[in-house]
């Protein structure tokens, strides 16, 4: 599936780079945005996967209603890390999962920035380019763990503070980048060993928990169980070393958070 | 100054990125690491400004003992981003800035992965290579505000903590991407608007706070007062639209920690 998918990752990747100051509108809740190059990315993307794939469903972050059945459905984040798109930040990925049976079968995540394009089939690995991905073996007390912060989505900002007390006295350090997209590939590639977010889009995490997983990699529900791609959830994916610690202690955050 | 400093600072970031997988040493506290690089290019910069400023003293992250005095003293982070080094994140910088009189002359920035030299003379403004730097005036709702944990410094974290939940529930948004000279020179760009510590040394903010004053932000002690270059302190910088804001809410925030 990559060969197909990478030339249109490409193509839209130019696409969400050639926009100088692209116009914004607010979506529900503060620092919250959409601009005309989210729209224009996912509409690229889905036109060209149309084409390619006849009958194929499609899940997408700007599209208004989003219903997963058993058919071959793509699940896209035109620009993951729209607030860094904004800011000139550089740190925006395009994301494509496609999942079959409510099952992800394959993943695509493209920087254009740095031009890396991770990649993964269920069963066959996870890659960047033509390099296979490992994550890394480091112990919880050196480990790098990524943050997301659903702010904007009511009852999550409390959690995530106490997830922070929690992550530093237990963890090597955090970081925020602001793309879950990265934080997932980040982990993929062996440069930090867990990520969370109290509340996660199927478009955020589709394509980067097939390719962690593939890495080597688990995800989950924060509170237990799989994860789903019909709806948001509690997501969180790390390293198998540290995988187990950091679910506990982002369980004891949200008992602390509790009113 | 920046035209002698330039060369020296290219000289350094070389150095820096020709450590393939450079020896680790732990220093006092969890993820609180040097190698041995830090140590060459401290080294490298030392020798360098020593044979073009005979007399001119050091204050340097690698160094045992450092007393500031009136003399012309360079105060330096050989690599600021030291867990990013070591893990191969491209996010770290060499951080060079001189003081006078205990007062901030000249700062300089050098990111050797993306070749981005920031500098600034007191009273000449703030520039990356030869572009002019301002501030933005981005609003609060709308901030991004970036965060320093110096969790292995005892007391921080739970302030730390607490600055997380009212800057999440104040501003736009939340950075960390584990460099503090990353951090100012990203509000000195405009790409975003704040940034703070519960402590931090005077190498990681000497050179970037005259960067952030010159591109017209504000940079102080967060409890209140001016920095000063002589020890670690409570330190936040910031666009003049958003100073008084984040020092309410990371001054509410301490209280908030108290036991």
């Amino acid at each position: 599936m990559i060969c197909a998918i990478e030339d249109i990752l490409r193509k839209a990747g130019a696409l969400m780079l050639s926009y100088g100051n692209p116009e914004v509108y607010q979506k529900e809740g503060r620092a919250n945005f959409v601009t005309e190059a989210d729209v224009a990315v996912q509409t690229c993307l889905m036109e060209q996967l149309a084409a390619r794939y006849p009958g194929a469903r499609f899940f997408a972050e700007e599209k208004d209603e989003n219903v997963l059945t058993d058919d071959l459905t793509f699940i896209i984040d035109p620009i993951d890390g729209t607030l860094n798109y904004l800011r000139g930040r550089a740190c925006s990925m395009i994301s494509v999962g496609a999942v079959q049976g409510k099952q992800a079968v394959f993943g695509a995540i493209y920087d254009p920035y740095r031009d890396l394009l991770f990649h993964a089939e269920t069963g066959c690995g996870a890659w960047c380019g033509s390099d296979r991905l490992h994550v890394s073996d480091v112990p919880c007390e050196s480990a790098v763990i990524s943050l997301g912060t659903a702010h904007y989505v009511e009852g999550t900002l409390e959690k995530t503070a106490r997830s922070v007390a929690g992550v530093l006295g237990t963890f090597g350090d955090l970081r925020r980048l602001g793309a879950a997209t990265r934080d997932l590939t980040d982990i993929a590639i062996g440069q930090s060993e867990g990520s969370f977010e109290w509340m996660l889009n199927p478009w955020d995490y589709c394509a980067g928990s097939l390719i962690v997983t593939e890495a080597g990699g688990r995800c989950g529900n924060i509170m237990g169980g799989d994860i789903t791609y019909a709806h948001a959830i509690p997501f969180m994916a790390a390293t198998p070393r540290v995988y187990d610690t950091l679910q506990r202690v982002l369980q004891d955050a949200a008992s602390d958070a509790q009113p």
